[in-house]
């Protein structure tokens, strides 16, 4: 896996620093009710290890998860720098006037009922609530949003195990439904995140706000976000212009479509749509554009698992001949090349491998999986040569396994991990089951010993080929 | 399930019925070891319960998989209509000749080592074949293929039990592999075949002749193509406009980029390439086009669960903000429509539907997936809209189960059962994992309760749209 060299001094602290390091919390509609948010957020400090104090707030008092709790904000012990509300629109507001003397920074509002609601009366009571939090000092994350996660602060949108220990991907998200996918689905793949917001109505603080604190944070490499709508266009464009220009920012525009913006305007409040100029937009400012949440996890992987390359040279060895031709057309449609091998290195590869249905011009269709040595020795041949900057490694998994026994999955991906050590250009293997359950319990395993070696796994072709192919193409024109 | 109206007088059967009804079979090569396609073949056979004799050809004797097996095709008691062989080039040669006197009418050779060798003697041993199998009048599946996938006659590429019982979709693939990952996948899917025909370097038997058969079979509704080069041009342009005003013709080309095409050389020798032709092309006669073979299967499922519709009015039912915008987006990006519902529409769902948080213009982001009652008057309600012709309901596996305990999930799923029942309109599901292994194997469980009850289900609003925007679109030129 590839991290860049720290070669940066640490600078002074980017404005918003305090937000995502929050020496104290307090939870208010803190629960032992394992169905409610007030239970989860808590969990999480738990679970994630939150160094500071925790103070859940419940009008009963008593207990939360072992925790003392108190029935007020106001009767808390210590200060709560930062502030999940879990409670009603009502309750938030008195929690905002109750909180004064309590040294609150940040207060973060899962609570929802705002301008999202397309009410009069849901964007009367968030201007209020903003205009209390504007007197007292104190910001807002959201409201009706999942907030911060944080993993190596402790923090979490929800016990979500996969992200522990962080990593340098970051994230603003306007959905909690995104971030949340995005941080178990990536995980899953492999990736580690430093810091995930899901930032909602955004009443105060915006994506402008969160893009400014990414592009300067010294502990975020990649910039990922889901953004539906934005506040003020001047300053978003300010913002997205300073963080790609810094760091690889990979953006999904939700809203993207008249009945995209509608249903935006329904959840967040946001005025979306015009597509056409948030694609000119993104094109000039070097912004990896996305359509779904998938495509913004596949398209992350190359960013985590690769070094900086501008050339889109793939050597594929791919188990059958149908998915040879699958694997080049996927590859030559997203703009990437495969270039023929030379005859040296075809008689080479024909000096150990058994000829008949095997093409060996790149696609290399081989057969030599059944002999650990072989495959080793292919991968080498065809990763060391100089027109290849990238190997895309196939297998299916049930053919490997249930077939023939587990021996010959376990060879390839023995072989891999050897191979990995030398070949010093990416590898990414394209690990196809047959959709058997068998098979995609199978995926899981093997697709963490790969990731754990440094190989992005995918599921096709056509999504790793889509998405290597926007990462050449992003630093062709850096 | 959508089948059509069996209309149609039992016309006078296909010209090359015989090839698909063989009442005898020889496999040479028959073997009891589980690694050989010797094995494979003759115990699908058995597992398929094939009605006719099986004659295991092996120089050895004794008995195959309970059978007794002969040294050679000459030494069989009876006759056998159709031989599988799985020996050597050489050997299969010397089968034509030795089958002469047996009644044999096709050969399917697994065999490679042929043409697809890129090698001059590999085409001379092909063209010798060709040549002998024409003297003794028998016709060639292949060679270098799986053969033919029948599971109402009790034939199989292989042991593929998802196939069974048969169905209504027929697929000539020219690889093996597309044409095993079609059936497992697709199976899992709830798609029943009726015939797959992995056919390979088509030295004989051509993607012509199989269209041809598949135009004209009364068990095929739906013809599904792998094709990555053609023999004959002008045969094929006939046989392409035959099928395609007769049936749905869904076709993946393979072979279509330069690489694709170098590949496709390799593997069945293959002359492709020139993919501006075959898009116009295509697109006159009414093809479905697909690019991978997911896209193939996702492509095939509105045309087995959906009647013939041609508008692309859709209403959504999802679980979040941002899901309900990506829905949005990804119906209108492929050309469908979500259309808003009308005010006393909305009204009706605002009497049982808490607000905060919910938007309910469509695409409608609803919480009453806690009540079944509610949830199922919602989708009644959405579905009646006479604007709407189908719909979409959203399900995230991990939130509905793991967060609440099964019963969310339960209680979905019973809804959709009991609403499936008296909406008369396609109802797709797109069940969304946030991608834990958990999650996973549930998708596995519900996605087949669903499709049983006639409903098909994608893992993604992309793909759904993508698939029923190529649906919709077929029948609105039609």
């Amino acid at each position: 896996m590839y991290t860049k060299n720290k070669d940066k001094p640490d600078s002074n602290k980017p404005t918003l620093d305090y937000i995502f390091h929050p020496r104290s919390i307090a939870i208010a509609g803190a629960s032992n009710n394992p169905a409610s948010k007030g239970f989860d957020y808590l969990k999480a400090l738990q679970v994630m290890n939150f160094k500071g104090p925790i103070y859940p707030i419940n009008p009963k008092g008593g207990e939360v998860l072992g925790i003392k709790a108190y029935s007020s904000i106001k009767d808390i012990p210590g200060s709560a720098e930062y502030i999940i509300s879990c409670v009603d629109a009502k309750a938030a507001m008195q929690l905002i006037s109750d909180c004064r003397t309590k040294g609150t920074r940040t207060i973060h509002l899962f609570t929802a009922g705002f301008s999202e609601t397309g009410e009069k009366k849901g964007k009367e009571v968030e201007d209020k609530l903003l205009h209390i939090a504007r007197q007292a000092g104190i910001r807002i994350i959201g409201p009706n949003c999942l907030g911060l996660h944080h993993p190596n602060w402790g923090m979490g949108i929800g016990q979500a195990p996969f992200s522990i220990p962080g990593g340098h991907v970051s994230c603003l998200a306007q959905s909690g439904g995104h971030a949340w996918d995005l941080i178990s689905r990536g995980s899953l793949n492999g990736i580690r995140f430093s810091k995930v917001i899901s930032f909602g109505n955004a009443c105060d603080l915006n994506e402008a706000d969160y893009l400014d604190y990414f592009a300067d944070d010294p502990d975020t490499e990649i910039i990922s976000a889901y953004i539906e709508g934005v506040k003020h266009g001047d300053r978003f464009l300010d913002a997205i212009k300073k963080a790609a220009s810094s760091k690889p920012l990979l953006i999904l525009k939700g809203g993207y479509t008249a009945a995209g913006t509608r249903a935006a305007s329904s959840h967040t409040g946001s005025l979306a749509g015009q597509s056409k100029i948030w694609d000119g937009l993104f094109r000039q400012m070097g912004v990896i554009s996305l359509n779904n949440i998938e495509e913004l996890i596949d398209a992350l992987l190359p960013h985590v698992y690769f070094p900086p390359i501008k050339r889109g040279n793939i050597g594929i060895i791919a188990l059958g001949g149908g998915v040879s031709v699958e694997a080049a057309d996927a590859c030559e449609r997203n703009g990437l090349t495969v270039p023929p091998l030379p005859d040296e290195l075809i008689a080479r590869l024909k000096e150990f491998t058994a000829t008949a249905g095997c093409g060996l011009k790149n696609p290399v269709d081989t057969i030599e999986i059944w002999n650990k040595e072989n495959f080793t020795l292919t991968t080498k041949l065809v990763a060391g040569y100089n027109k290849i900057d990238i190997l895309i490694v196939h297998a299916i998994i049930e053919m490997t396994s249930q077939w023939q026994g587990n021996s010959i999955l376990d060879n390839i991906v023995d072989s891999l991990m050897e191979s990995s050590r030398t070949i010093n250009k990416p590898i990414v293997i394209v690990l196809q089951t047959y959709g058997t359950l068998k098979g995609t319990i199978e995926f899981y395993k093997v697709r963490k010993r790969l990731n754990k070696a440094g190989m992005a796994v995918f599921s096709s072709f056509s999504r790793a080929a889509a998405a290597i192919s926007k990462f050449i193409q992003y630093y062709q024109k850096r």
